[in-house]
């Protein structure tokens, strides 16, 4: 099974999901698997902005007694964004319409991330 | 009402919940509601991290298309964190354990935002 399966996998089972990627810390996307309305909302800019604050929380968090940080999420208007933790390198990143089914989204992406990183 | 009557409303609303504050984006708190079993977490250390980097990702946001980052969401292996934007200076953090309701706590930071905002 490729990555691309997993993303489309993910991308069915929510609702209101525009784009799921494997991306890593340095903000490259290995893999992306995108709906076609998601085309206007040039998600692959925010993404590189939040890849750069991922690897800086990544790094606070290791003298944080709260733990590793396994998942993060940024919310605007339009969109939903949800970070996963795959590997030390690697991330899942899910993008969501401000409506979709951000619950499920989270969960999806916890039982996905550990499939990517059978693959990686 | 001040400030720490609606703190308390919002942890006593959200089962799981460990502490509510008001901080600014130079990651001072200006009011904080903490259940004493928070005690050993020394959260404020993380919010002054989560705070530097609200900050970045609300000036990044300015120039995506996704518009106006609203909330944002840390979660680490002990600890889900919250936070919403009240307004340009200021933000609501909630802090959960990581089998606290989440959904509702997104629901009651969403409604306790405005009336903050209103005493500011």
């Amino acid at each position: 099974m490729s990555f691309r399966t997993h993303l489309e996998s993910v991308v069915n089972q929510v609702d209101g999901a525009l784009a799921c990627s494997v991306m890593g810390f340095d903000g490259i996307a290995v893999e992306t698997h995108q709906r076609d309305e998601a085309g206007d909302l040039e998600l692959t800019g925010a993404w590189v902005e939040y890849a750069n604050l991922l690897g800086q929380l990544r790094q606070a968090a290791e003298t944080l007694k709260t733990g590793a940080v396994q998942e993060v999420s940024v919310n605007s208007e339009r969109v939903l964004t949800l970070m996963r933790l795959v590997s030390p390198e690697y991330f899942l990143v899910l993008a969501l319409r401000a409506d979709g089914n951000y619950g499920k989204g989270r969960y999806v992406l916890r039982v996905t991330a550990p499939k990517i990183l059978a693959e990686l």
